[in-house]
């Protein structure tokens, strides 16, 4: 998508061998290029949320397997490069996914010949979750063509940031929110703050201000109560593991916004390529959920009324900190899942023939 | 309760003749008193949040109409000093009950007798406070004792603070705790950050580490993943204003927790002096909601690295904010609540009950 009318993705290869990427934890104060020149430097930008959404992990951690091979294209190190990418983060499906499908093309050819290969597949991933994500956003359209039949405005309320920056362009679910604003019909997006790392506020406002969408930035406290007015049509958020069963794990408390939604009849939605899915979790319990550093709730970090970037803390030194970053929204709170084959209702027929489709595919 | 090993109330009249207070706007970085010597100020500490919580608002305004009183007990001047302070936030209930308790008993008597009268009866409002959230601890360490029979710890999660800073002392739902810990029954509190203006990670993790109280701060939304995982035993709040059918308006998010323990099955008991119920509305629609400043959610204040207090702007500049404080949990989520007379039902008919003892005290 677009900033100050220019357009970028969020990661490419750049003429001199390194991989871009922009820097995310910088955002929304400084828009900034981090080059990325190693599968260590990569490792390091995923664990660090320079870059972060489940499907930009994924095609990031490609490209980190393709600057390890081109630096090295041994098994071994081919092996020490998955398993350090494999560490940065637990909960994204779609790093365990991009990088099996590294390891399988690229052991079947010879050591000479895997750079070249995992440069051309890790640009092939990232063209794909393009690709898929433009079909997320032209069904997802349509639920929000329907909605604008029936009222003024659409108001759509999202968690984080599953915008263009957390995947390589257009996003989940903000994929639909572009796509109706670019077809002239009446959106305004809800965005949660979304602490403790605040990715609504700092992402999510930052690329929908950028393309010019109506939104309003919220605490994650306030949904329900919007909700409770009538001041929500639709919830609509991203996911980084999706169960076989439909349950959906996204960024920790999307479960809550998922109870208000049924509490009160608004429709609630996850949109996320079919990678996402999970097909070996029956169960919502089962989702590895990350455990994060203490640090992102004891301190934030913002601008200083002096330009520079600076961190305050807001907890007080003695007491104890938990930072889970997920939860799981079950699939009965669930009204459907858009990916890029379509709406799909979030129970275990209805995505077995996803499941089916899937294989006849990749047969 | 205790700071330091000494003990302070929030609030108490001064030898020189003017209103202490401890300045809340400023912990849990730096613990100061603020004297208040006019009814402008007291209304500017209200506005401000230099004081805050349902039970000590009401008290303050006592005091505020004593210090007004003090300087010119006219009829004229009396109903400026009310109106002025009725002004200042809109949704708590205690606020209009404590300054028609001084209204009622100042206008029977002659303007000569009235500075006396107001400083009697708002230290009386202060003392009753006290008394009541006494006697709440008293019976929500009912409902800690039944827990901590089947547990070896009991874990409660609250939202804002309800303790003794929002009150005179003890507080309201951290009234019970304090009890419950004093009693040597082993409890954790979960302690909802409460974004935007923090007061769970500044307030109630202030107050409770200076008591010796284990607990953890967590962001708002991490309180649902933690009551499906049963790391929750209780959701304990306060409130700023109940129906006469039992709908609890509380800080902004609450209705989100209360659906998370109902959803869990885990019981959700909101704490507060029969005062708080505004037997004049049958709804939770009918509560007025306060909007406050953007400002709270585009800027975080903290503690810098230089030891100053310091501000940092997290939301950019061009994003609009919207602002609410409160929010109203149906009484069909609410298990029970707790009062000065008991524990009672959150229903039209449990609260008739309360309603006609109130009358026959008052008679």
């Amino acid at each position: 998508m677009k900033i100050s009318g220019r357009h970028y993705r969020t990661i490419w290869r750049s003429e001199d061998g390194t991989v871009q990427v922009i820097d995310q934890s910088r955002l929304p104060f400084s828009f900034e290029i981090q080059p990325l020149d190693s599968v260590e430097a990569v490792a390091h930008a995923i664990r660090t949320m320079v870059v972060r959404g489940a499907p930009l992990i994924g095609a990031t951690a490609a490209y980190g397997i393709a600057l390890a091979m081109h630096r090295e294209p041994s098994t071994p190190h081919l092996d020490a490069a998955i398993a350090l990418l494999r560490a940065t983060r637990p909960t994204a499906i779609d790093l365990a996914w991009a990088l099996g499908r590294m390891r399988s093309a690229l052991t079947v050819v010879e050591a000479p010949h895997r750079a070249r290969m995992a440069w051309s597949l890790a640009a092939q991933i990232s063209d794909d979750y393009v690709e898929q994500c433009r079909q997320i956003g032209a069904h997802g359209l349509e639920l929000i063509e329907a909605l604008a039949t029936r009222r003024p405005t659409v108001n759509i309320l999202t968690h984080c940031n599953a915008g263009w920056l957390c995947s390589v362009d257009w996003g989940t679910a903000l994929s639909p929110i572009y796509m109706a604003h670019d077809a002239g019909l009446p959106v305004h997006v809800w965005v949660d703050e979304t602490r403790p790392r605040n990715q609504g506020a700092s992402l999510t406002a930052y690329e929908l201000a950028a393309h010019g969408i109506p939104h309003t930035v919220i605490a994650d406290n306030l949904g329900g109560h919007l909700m409770q007015r009538r001041r929500v049509d639709m919830v609509l958020v991203g996911s980084d593991r999706v169960t076989a069963a439909g349950d959906v794990c996204n960024k920790v408390g999307t479960y809550l916004k998922a109870l208000a939604a049924h509490d009160t009849g608004i429709p609630f939605y996850a949109a996320m390529p079919m990678s996402t899915i999970d097909w070996s979790l029956q169960d919502g319990d089962e989702v590895p959920i990350e455990e994060r550093s203490p640090g992102e709730v004891t301190h934030v970090t913002g601008l200083a009324p002096n330009g520079a970037i600076a961190t305050v803390r807001v907890v007080p030194e003695g007491s104890p900190v938990l930072n889970l970053g997920f939860d799981v929204t079950p699939a009965r709170l669930v009204t459907g899942l858009i990916t890029e084959r379509g709406i799909y209702a979030a129970n275990r027929t209805a995505l077995q023939e996803l499941y089916d489709d899937r294989r006849s595919v990749n047969a």
